[in-house]
């Protein structure tokens, strides 16, 4: 494949991840990274190693409310709380009143922007989308998002995505993501699929010290809560939830996208999908083994379950940025080909 | 995705199959099949019912020695040794000299052409789709294959396909195609994979009276046989063989194609793939789970090995049948965006 250049908007646990998987990859050059602070932005290609040295310890723990304004404000990941703020601590980024817009103004040199944007508000993706379709951007734009309902708010953007030249990839990480393909891929052998049961184990050598805006999504997910409130959880309000917990969390019928993404694909109902898991905040170990069961009728009328695990010692990261990148280029042949619109992960995998 | 329609070249175990599971499929309609004896076609979709009940019991045992020559026989799968000869028993169907030519004069209106065709020469499938360049054809080809070689002669002919509109998804079946795209989705979690291990069960119930074809091939990976001197066995050498091994048969080492699909997809070397398993030709039950082992290398230095595991209750043809018609439909979407050329399962997944 040709190289790809792309940008990431949100420097913080993701978008640093993805930087540092995407130097072990062929044929992608990063070219644009950005936070609200500032954009750093080569298209020889990033030094990685010096951005991530320099800007190490800006943990995306807090929720940027001014997001997706369009307003001539810096919208991406990272708040610093030190001296240098944000992507700015690199001696490659410089400040910037609207990073956003800096990267869109570059369009046309990006194959693919990937929008490392997690915990903002539930129209954040959407609406940098639309700031996208508005300055001209003709590539791929991919996130990882976790939520159900943002995709039908991408997939109301669909005749301007493809007026635009845009294909949209989303929830391509590790759940949805990874797990969405493996489910995809796992039904091939039925002709109906009645059961998606998705069970995942994070530990906290999987990132949480440095992915705790992902762990405010999941608190989320806990009865009692719902993203606007766990938005505004404090850090210690968060650490108390998790003492309650003894550090262990589990979370059940969880609202994760793979529903939706299986449904438009055509594998089953997005009702027949379950996605839960166990996060454990104090040990390495994750607390149960990442799986994907589906459970379907063969042609020849059989009930049977394929089942897919990722080994215990894939982190987290390696699992979501991984898969990213992965879709990520996926998405690229697909723009090149002349495909725009929304697509899902099992959409880029075999028709069901 | 809009309706597609597609021939089946052959009309034995794996062609049958895939007529039938093309019935649970949305947006498939089978308009041709064919044999060496006849063909049948109907653009209005073949009832596939009745040429399955005409035709049940035509096995595709015997090995075609005239296959490819592009001269005026009918070269597909099915001899039928009874009155009414392979296909032609079908009361859609006549008999003709050329079946796969009468199926190309028509194939503008044919999306995808599965060649259902195992057991023939290395070279039978590559010569089939030289015809479909010749004719015109500009579609979709999809084959089953399972050895490596016959990749290398696809690939040969990418420049021609390309010219001519035509993708040719090869390896398409369970294993090489569903297996090898579980080991390339269970890759995405890894920087580096280091091995990948694919050990299939098959027992009496997947298939084996009415998939003696494929049965054939396999013997030819035992050691002492390969493809030419299993095509000589009669069945009742082939009997004896399996009586030696007491019906349970044990292969190592195949030369399945997983290995030359993933290593042109990036994921790994061809060298860091083994293909083995246990057929079982005198219990329903599979003699052993069918298994890919992803092992490999996270960015952040982790070694994992990620799993997928297909139901014991999941047969052989359901697990061929369902992912080639999936990778076909796949196609259709990369042929209608105006990709074109040679492409493996893995090709159609997250890059990696």
């Amino acid at each position: 494949m040709d190289e790809i250049t792309f940008a990431v908007l949100g420097t913080g646990g993701i978008g640093r991840r993805a930087l540092e998987v995407s130097q072990h990859k062929d044929a992608l050059t990063p070219v644009a990274a950005c936070d609200r602070h500032g954009v750093a932005i080569d298209f020889d290609g990033l030094d990685v190693d010096e951005l991530l040295a320099a800007t190490e310890g800006n943990i995306d723990s807090e929720v940027a409310t001014d997001g997706g304004t369009g307003a001539a404000t810096a919208e991406s990941g990272v708040k610093q709380h030190g001296e240098d703020r944000g992507v700015v601590a690199s001696s490659q980024a410089r400040p910037s009143e609207d990073a956003i817009q800096e990267i869109i103004d570059r369009g046309d040199r990006i194959d693919a922007v990937l929008l490392a944007l997690p915990n903002y508000e539930h129209d954040f993706i959407p609406r940098t989308a639309d700031r996208f379709v508005d300055g001209g951007y003709s590539g791929v734009m991919i996130d990882v998002l976790k939520r159900s309902r943002v995709i039908d708010m991408l997939d109301e953007r669909s005749d301007e995505f493809e007026d635009a030249g845009i294909t949209f990839i989303c929830g391509a990480g590790a759940t949805p993501g990874l797990l969405t393909g493996a489910a995809a891929l796992a039904a091939q052998s039925f002709v109906e699929v009645t059961d998606v049961d998705i069970w995942w184990g994070v530990g906290l050598k999987s990132g949480y010290e440095d992915n705790r805006g992902t762990v405010r999504e999941d608190i989320a997910h806990l009865p009692g809560y719902d993203i606007e409130t766990a938005r505004a959880l404090s850090e210690s309000e968060i650490e108390a939830i998790i003492d309650d917990h003894d550090g262990v969390i589990e979370f059940e019928d969880m609202e994760h996208a793979d529903d939706v993404l299986l449904e438009r694909a055509g594998v089953c109902d997005a009702d027949d999908v379950t996605v839960g898991g166990v996060l454990d905040v104090r040990n390495d170990e994750k607390p149960t083994t990442t799986t994907v069961r589906v459970t379907g009728r063969t042609f020849d009328g059989e009930t049977a379950t394929n089942t897919f695990q990722l080994g215990d010692d894939t982190s987290m990261e390696a699992n979501v940025n991984g898969p990213a990148l992965g879709y990520l280029k996926a998405g690229v042949r697909r723009n090149r080909a002349g495909e725009y619109g929304v697509f899902g992960p099992a959409d880029l995998l075999p028709g069901f």
